[in-house]
């Protein structure tokens, strides 16, 4: 049995994921909690409920925090850390709330090429996870997409963030779902996604790349009623027209920073978060001829959070010097 | 004092706005009453009890009426007329319920040039209005444009629709506003409408035009954290991004058809609506070099329906030969 050597947390605003971790990152058991935005303000306490048994069995162990605890409405305010940015950067600019023994992560920020500020907390430990599951990226160009509420597309070079833009594709589903006409809400909300209307859609928006996201949604309805399109397909469909929006608009501003290919071009893109997600990302990349591969989200968040404890703790769960 | 002649009729999914109207469609006195989501089904009734009054008064007077009045959740479906369509086609198609003297004014369909069918309803009797106000936009192209929840792009050739667009960007303003963390609830939202940053918001969509909408709405937000943008203006710039998009493409696909004016260029654009509204499009519009003026909504629907009653009924209440 591999010891028990430290906590890795994700604690996002709506859910907090905990893992008892061995060294290497591997999970030897986990819990889940509220999230920053529900614990009333208890972070301290909350990690110690749900980590006491842990505790207990092993010793007082180390905790690395990532996602909206480092925020202002989290335990303690880790400053987001200005691209171009490394590994070795956010590790330098963890954050000790008073528990001497926890360290939170920093979010990233950047200014992207609209001239506008972007930031991110949470992914830049799924990013540090993935260049050690996937050690090419860490050379040259790269670029890697963690979908979500808001999706995050990030533009790297030898290891490092150098951009990143952030499109609240899930976010704008989850509203046209809910509150739009442009979607009926279908009687039988339990229907399986329907790939085929998502593909449809895909194909139907790059066939015109230069149309606004805007000018296409209203498709969602009107081939409904014009018998085209089934009302249990329609949400598969606005999927369809917001993640090929998405990943064309992302590969047409990101991708040219890859030198070797062509202006708009991309190899390959890193895909990370869940299966069900990334693997609609991935179909829309093929769309556009552009590979993909998938590296789950929580893996990617284990390892990142092991890397930052590997390096901020020895062995006997001490801090390394100089932290 | 001039005779009432007929009864004009907006009759919306949310609202109804009744006029008693001179023949040459001179508003006299006016009314509203219940959506078409609202009624019930009760049509007939509804109409009957916030009439009653004036049919007392005048006699028993003909209305001519259009929008969702004449869709599936109506008192009668009157079906779509297809595009290209002109006022004769759409007066022709009108269609009469049980009650002899009203006239329930068709929608119109397209297949629009993203190959997606495409609806309206009670935008037509607006165009026909516009058309009548402003006899130009009957020599040549024209393109019209109609903000709204659901905002409407007509592009016309001598007097005919050829084709037109929907961009919900009204709806889709309405629901980020109320439900997304990139605008946040302002306590004082009875603060004014903030048209410098609606300013910004359309200069810096347009500084790069082949930027996705998805990619910037982030910025409503980030643009708050960073200290750049005020909490109570992010609507305002969440805005001016909706609306330069919209502009942004509608130009590019639509105003081409213009054969004089290069790919691309339109002239000018006529806007039919709320005034509030259609100074941000003129806005958006000059932002791209493009001139626009503006007719009232309610005048262009008054308008509208005044030609209709004038083709369908003589100056008895009599229904003209043939319908």
């Amino acid at each position: 049995l591999r010891e028990a050597e430290f906590i890795a947390g994700d604690w996002g605003t709506s859910r907090l994921r905990l893992w008892l971790c061995a060294r290497d990152g591997a999970p030897l058991d986990s819990r889940t909690g509220p999230g920053a935005a529900s614990t009333g303000g208890r972070f301290a306490e909350t990690l110690a409920l749900l980590t006491a048994e842990w505790q207990g069995r092993h010793g007082a162990l180390p905790a690395v925090l990532c996602g909206m605890v480092g925020s202002n409405i989290g335990w303690v305010n880790a400053p987001y850390v200005a691209c171009p940015s490394m590994p070795q950067q956010i590790i330098e600019a963890c954050v000790v709330p008073v528990d001497g023994r926890v360290r939170i992560v920093p979010g990233l920020s950047c200014r992207n090429r609209f001239g506008a500020p972007d930031f991110l907390r949470g992914e830049e430990t799924q990013i540090l996870g993935a260049l050690h599951l996937a050690p090419v990226l860490r050379q040259g160009h790269a670029l890697l997409c963690l979908p979500g509420t808001h999706t995050k597309w990030a533009a790297m070079r030898d290891g490092l963030v150098e951009e990143f833009l952030t499109a609240p594709a899930g976010e704008v589903f989850a509203l046209l779902c809910a509150h739009s006409v442009l979607v009926r809400k279908s009687a039988d909300a339990g229907t399986e996604f329907d790939h085929t209307a998502f593909a449809q859609a895909v194909a139907a928006s790059n066939d015109y790349p230069d149309g606004e996201l805007l000018h296409r949604l209203f498709e969602c309805r009107s081939r409904q009623l014009q018998g085209e399109l089934a009302p249990h397909s329609a949400a598969a469909y606005l999927s369809g027209l917001l993640i090929a929006s998405d990943v064309r608009g992302a590969l047409r501003c990101l991708a040219d920073a890859d030198a070797d290919a062509g202006p708009g071009a991309a190899r390959s893109v890193c895909l990370i978060g869940d299966a069900q997600l990334t693997q609609l990302y991935a179909r829309a990349l093929a769309a556009r001829g552009v590979e993909s591969h998938e590296i789950d989200g929580a893996e990617a968040v284990l390892a990142g959070l092991s890397q930052i404890h590997g390096r901020l703790f020895d062995s006997r769960g001490m801090a390394a010097h100089g932290t």
